[in-house]
């Protein structure tokens, strides 16, 4: 009798992959998946190499873990979470894969067969960029979104920063053609708020791209912000078990 | 003074009516409605003659029920279903049919009168085909339901059926190109399962069709499925004080 | 050191304000403010002139409330109920006017400043018709709603009256090329009716515009009513701290 190779076997609660594919879908549709004994992880960026999302889900969030090696596989994250939003989001989301090419997943009593995405027809990992970035303010999850929706209505960049004359603020802006809007956030609304070294950090971003990471940011109790002048924002949060990154890249603003 | 016939007159919460009407609505968008001492029954069949369905509403299931000999009304269901949603679900639905072309509906202080159809331009009511059909399965509604969404993201059919070996399972089971999907219920989940002479039963059907009954038939407690070798398949379950009976022809499964 | 002016400055629950401007989008889509030290007041006419809004906010209304001298100012409606949908429905927003051109508005952390209308660009002020109306009922405004969507799937008008023989009824009823509905209200489901000189009062609308305004309606706890024999309609309730009009012309009926 042959015995049948499990290259790759786990469960984890179903809400939390969710959650997790849910982050990776605001930049990428597909993605590599990194599966080693210390847990999962994804790095991915945007076709316009403007956003880099980083996901990492160590073994400790699944309720059962273990692979053989080190493999990578590329899922369609889409279809990955139409299929898991079939199971109930508090059932068990079990998960072997036998060969390289085909994941069995079962919630409950229902049972999938996904073919999986030759990792090599998936763009590429990106490095991750080494970036002094002088500010850091962490905030309510919740926060951020408010500042991303309100921009919406206004125009279609959002200058992010941090000022410390008089005193230290986060503001988030948006100016239109002729309307502005600006949230405001002092000490004492804000976890932490820190500049080494200016007197002010600013950069524009793309709202496109802040809306849909604003979605799953939302969710976030606490995220963490760093921010440059003209630099990337490097946004860091922790979501049920995981930990997500984004990095976006600014859009220099003209005087 | 003349004396008005009361051909039909009833009374009947709002609610068990749009659930009764919203049955029928997953096959046909108008039907004949047959009224008799013993209550309302309707039997359609869809354009295609793929799918037939049976309503019966006893007397029993109206507060208030008088007919004077038997009538049969045409309704146009989407028409009728909109006027429903107009009351409070809880309200009391009072009918009264004075000639056979109109209807007035009393929900609260709201009054309708309703024009009907002429029977004889509504499809003719189908024969109930007399089928041997060696599988039977209870199962919760809410099951039903979940094995024809799941497929739906997969493939445009889904096959239905019982394994005995090794051990006696209901399934269901779609396929698309690559993915594959198999929601599989053993005895413990289910209410009672049992197969006649056969080692199993399987029948493929349409999803398009199963995607409009499964909303119906998610809101019943229990579903009985009789299930045969590529034949129709049986659905009945009790919805509110009615009983439903859907029969929907199988798609010949191609090698 | 310039003492800059402040024309204008206010605060007022965000949820207060957003059902009266929604009040006001129910007929037109841009208005003219008129700032008094009593409070604000709107008077608008639609472009077809067929609907007139009267919104009157006093200045019990805000919670501080400042005016230097008369002022009028212009706003693009939609655009600022999407903004003030932005801020928390429980938080304060406060407004100031520094020139006649731009407003600036808080809500918790957030600040807009958006650009006004020029007065003169919008559309003039109508003049109240001032009316003899014999017929008044006041009802729930919920109640109100229900016959105007209960009309929408019958048919383009909507007639409204009160009946005095054999009792006094207030009716709406619409009626379609077959079917017809009719809601009907004597005076225990009323707060009050009276016709005065008349044996009944009748005239029909256009449902177009009261669906717009049963939207807002919904929301009043009682909405009075004054009718007249195809006159136009009077509508009034309070909405939350303000108070809303509409006079709406009405349609000859066709014999």
């Amino acid at each position: 009798m042959l015995r049948r190779m499990m290259m790759f076997k786990s469960s984890i609660r179903t809400s939390v992959l969710r959650g997790a594919i849910d982050a990776l879908l605001a930049v990428v549709d597909e993605a590599r998946f990194n599966l080693k004994p210390d847990g999962v992880s994804v790095r991915a960026v945007d076709a316009a190499n403007v956003a880099m999302v980083n996901l990492e889900l160590s073994n400790s969030a699944f309720d059962t873990y273990s692979v053989d090696k080190d493999i990578t596989i590329g899922l369609d994250l889409t279809k990955f979470l139409d299929l898991l939003k079939m199971g109930n989001p508090d059932s068990e989301c079990e998960m072997v894969l036998q060969d390289s090419s085909r994941l069995k997943i079962k919630m409950g009593s229902l049972n999938y067969h996904i073919s999986l995405l030759e990792p090599s027809t998936i763009k590429r990992e990106p490095k991750v960029p080494e970036i002094e970035l002088p500010g850091e303010v962490i905030l309510k999850g919740a926060d951020f979104r408010q500042g991303i929706k309100a921009a919406e209505a206004i125009g279609d960049y959002l200058v992010i920063g941090i000022e410390t004359k008089p005193q230290e603020v986060f503001f988030m802006e948006a100016e239109g053609d002729v309307d502005k809007v600006r949230l405001e956030l002092s000490r004492d609304d804000l976890f932490s708020i820190s500049v080494v070294g200016e007197e002010y950090v600013r950069s524009m971003f793309s709202i496109e791209y802040l809306k849909e990471m604003g979605r799953v940011i939302a969710g976030a109790d606490e995220v963490k912000l760093r921010i440059g002048n003209d630099f990337p924002i490097d946004i860091s949060f922790r979501l049920g078990e995981g930990h997500v990154r984004y990095l976006l890249a600014p859009r220099i603003e003209a005087d």
